[in-house]
């Protein structure tokens, strides 16, 4: 008898995030309080499906990695029953990189949460804000995505503390949150920030977030350059800054 | 443009478990400390993609819902590819009766683990107990997996706690661990739990995880019938008992 090697799950809806690249998404959920929203595609999207949810103050979100290099290449254009295609046991690479260990040391693909694994499928789990119906839509509304905006979503569960939440867990090389740095802001900076206050681009709820994305340190940790400057997407501006004595100073704020 | 409506997942591996038939099978993961075996498919087996994950001591498993009826009814068993086809939007129900809630009361789909949703995935985190190679191809023994023998594993993650123990959630309603009934056995199953002993059919070890089985009473929220008997398979025995007054009776039990 054929035992089925692959199995085909659907697209229930796409994450919305101010993360318009994959550079400055911090590498797990829950570090940063950014705001997302969970749009469902018909008929995922019915209340009657989320009913009881408001119950519940978290959420997993199990999601593709949809930006993944090899799946991109995977996916044909012209592709008509639009259904992309998983990776081959042939593409399969046993190891990778992680950046939290320098981008140098190797380690086996099920020790990490890489997104170059066989089933690119992430686990987040983040804030339930509040359940918004629009239209007869519902629209969830949640906090702490590590997630680029656009994100497809497969599966959504609610979090039960009793069974997830293992406080005891010891988590190998990854078992501290990362460091914060401090974050500064130079004088032009400054002024640009209110300029596009006063414009409307930022609002000012957005700052400690933005702040606070920059002080995990966004850059892979093998480039610590002080004299290069990076740039970050974050909604609607585009952010320079440089890295100097594990100071993180913001040195240019523009629409983008 | 055409978005993608689905994603294709490899299945990695199987994991062996003494859950014969899913009456038995705990709600949730960790309830009880029975063992479990994931045993994977080749190239997904190499002792290098599992480098490093020795320093956890928790893991995410994404499986797939394989006993769910309905995807049975969509696996064609002449289908040459031997891909099981997804859940088409048509079939979607937006609602089920969680067990917990007795059966009667109705909630949406995405408030519940219910494995009647659009993606069949199961989400359970396991202690990981050691990492097994055998003939050069990785074995790993885990404790307290929710899953029938059998299961397909989709992915395998190592468990962060920093960022996946969320202690403070809040989950609804089904906040609260499950209620463990006291377990007693009668004179006969008594004898016969001596033979199968005897006999090597059952080993002495596995008598407090079958009690602790039962504790949790594994029957559906609704049958609550004192007359009856119930009957649950596990490894290699049948246990037939019966509850009377919150007590559980082990009046029988045999070699399968």
């Amino acid at each position: 008898m054929n035992q089925p090697t692959h199995i085909t799950v659907p697209i229930i809806g796409h994450v919305h995030t101010p993360f318009v690249e994959k550079f400055g998404v911090p590498r797990q959920p829950n570090l940063v309080d950014v705001e997302g929203v969970i749009e469902f595609v018909p008929p995922y999207d019915q209340p009657a499906a989320f009913e009881g949810l408001e119950g519940f103050s978290h959420l997993w979100l199990i999601w593709q990695f949809h930006q993944n290099r090899e799946l991109k290449s995977l996916t044909k254009p012209d592709d008509s029953s639009a259904t992309k295609l998983a990776p081959t046991p042939e593409s399969f690479r046993a190891q990778i990189r992680p950046p939290r260990l320098g981008g140098n040391e190797k380690i086996g693909v099920f020790a990490s949460r890489s997104m170059y694994r066989p089933a690119p499928l992430g686990l987040s789990a983040v804030k339930l804000d509040r359940i918004e119906v629009v239209d007869g839509r519902v629209r969830l509304h949640i906090i702490g995505p590590d997630l680029v905006d656009g994100t497809p979503l497969i599966d959504l569960k609610p979090y039960i503390a009793y069974s997830d939440a293992i406080s005891t867990a010891v988590s190998g090389f990854a078992v501290e949150a990362p460091e914060v740095h401090p974050v500064y802001w130079t004088r032009a900076a400054l002024w640009q920030k209110h300029q596009l206050i006063s414009l409307g681009v930022l609002s000012n709820h957005q700052l400690p977030l933005i702040e606070g994305l920059l002080a995990l340190d966004p850059r892979p940790a093998y480039q610590d350059d002080a004299l290069r400057d990076y740039g970050m997407s974050y909604d609607r501006v585009n952010v320079r800054f440089g890295v100097q004595s594990g100071e993180i100073w913001i040195k240019e704020l523009t629409a983008r």
